[in-house]
């Protein structure tokens, strides 16, 4: 891929944001975008390939958001970014002049979406990419959903390299876990405790804190809490608010 | 070796290909530098160390093939090049003037081949670096051999991150495999399907597929081969056409 | 990290030295930092973020050696760079200026240090990111203390890839290994011999070599030390001159 896009745009300056996605894993490829695309600099050009259905009939896309470009297949990875960025176009990627002339069926990243993205990066305007779409694909399940009047029920999106397991609760969408006493359980274990460092739980304390891009983790300090409470990406985390 | 390509060579855009290879596993390091360099820009100048005999006497080899350069131990890593390049020239590097004054007896990585990739990056021409050569290493395992009439045995170059058995059968050698009925034959499993997407196989199903670079892979959807085959790096594979 | 450095720095030229640095593992920090800077060119920004206390009261520090510079937390992950580099200068990063706006208190390596950095790389002078300070933190555990007349006591700093155990005795000052008799013990096993490559070792034969920086590694040739030692890092090694 990094050949391609050097190949037509020498001076990108590519980045790597993550090699660790789960393979397969569309969870784990949106969390990690979402995470990371606010801290890169306008007009970026973010290329996504967490592409489990590679060669069958689902389209690439192209979107923009937050003054920046997502390049991606229509799976739902991009879920969390239509969720938190209210304005956002989202275009069916056609244009075979932008791709590789020969292209594999299981590798549309390095045949698709690098060459779409460097030719963006060197200025080809969205528009020549393809026309807008409004049915693109949007995962419910990257939100907690409600589920009785103060309990809500999300998932685990990703296990850290440390073992801590990262949940879909945004910190922005509870405010109120700061000041209203609450249960979060994951597995057999819960905790009624959120702390602001690792550094504040006790040896062998299950804790909750907000990450450091606004997702709520459940952790233990320094141990990881995935291997421990046997959960993985999926895992149910049901959110209770005590009154 | 970044540092040091750096500091003789501060324009240069490096990129990493792979930092998976199997340790000592030169047939790996064949099939990863095989199935990328075409996709890279004329003039590229690829740093290959997969270096098991590092401080004996294997001396560094730098080829020209396919209008790009290749920096390497004259272990035999680079054969798959030499067979699908016909018109290529190696020669030997000898020119300790471009290496690092310093050098180490376990890590000619940073203190030959880095430096000596670098100053190439920067104008040095070929010809500085030391003699044409003929007699490099050249392995013939990674090619299948004809075993019988209409068998052929090959082997597994390398197991990708999802668990597929990338093998040494090019598409290109066995064109007839689209049409003609085969068997392949790995572990104790074998199949007569070659499917044009993973998403073609049935659940539980083994298939063969042309992988993005044209190498043949068997592999389950979803589900790693490797381990239910219980096979790795090196394991025959046995192509036999029906009629 | 790599989005807030070139939001602030476009020019930037950006390697990752190492993301197998075990987590929370200062020493494993330490030793990677020390075996790569050398290799830097001059006014090379290193940011190094082994840092399992973020968030509490640990400062964040700049360090001036060898021409180059380091931005780390003062938790002692400079300390072989202290040892190595007489002169050196050290300042308590404070200026919030050159910190992202807002800040978690999980992840100041995206927060503080990337931004640190990057404003370094782009020419703010050491002196505007804090005053001079002496009382940072050395962790005397990286360096080998003479336990009796002819015996020094050190430690496994770094299980390498292959499986070598890298231990904290630098050939520079333990020069005379090349020459005395001596005997150094890992686990419950111990060797005698000191090879030049690792092709010198005999099958099963556990050997000493000076790695390609200077630390000396307990190793066997093409298998890993580590796992058939049973050693992890921090393990004790010790050096007996035998007369």
């Amino acid at each position: 891929m990094k050949g391609v896009i050097l190949g037509i745009q020498p001076e990108a300056s590519i980045v790597d944001i993550s090699h660790e996605v789960k393979p397969f894993d569309i969870m784990d490829g949106a969390y990690t975008i979402a995470q990371a695309y606010r801290y890169f600099p306008r007009r970026t050009v973010h290329v996504i390939v967490v592409d489990p259905g590679v060669g069958t009939e689902r389209r690439p896309i192209l979107a923009e958001a937050a003054g920046q470009f997502f390049i991606a297949p229509d799976n739902g990875v991009l879920s969390m970014i239509w969720d938190r960025e209210a304005t956002h176009k989202v275009r069916a990627i056609a244009n075979e002049l932008l791709f590789l002339p020969a292209r594999s069926r299981t590798f549309h990243g390095r045949d698709i979406f690098a060459p779409s993205g460097a030719h963006l990066a060197k200025g080809v305007a969205p528009a020549r990419f393809g026309p807008l779409v409004k049915d693109y694909t949007q995962l419910m399940v990257l939100k907690p959903q409600r589920t009785a009047r103060r309990v809500w029920t999300g998932a685990v999106l990703k296990i850290d390299r440390f073992g801590n397991l990262i949940t879909n609760f945004h910190i922005d969408e509870f405010p109120d876990m700061a000041t209203r006493p609450f249960e979060i359980a994951v597995g057999f274990e819960h905790t009624h405790r959120l702390v602001s460092t690792f550094a504040e739980a006790a040896s062998d304390e299950l804790v909750a804190i907000v990450g450091s891009s606004g997702y709520l983790e459940v952790a233990f300090n320094q141990s990881p809490a995935a291997k421990r409470l046997g959960c993985g990406t999926g895992a149910p985390v049901e959110l209770t608010f005590l009154k």
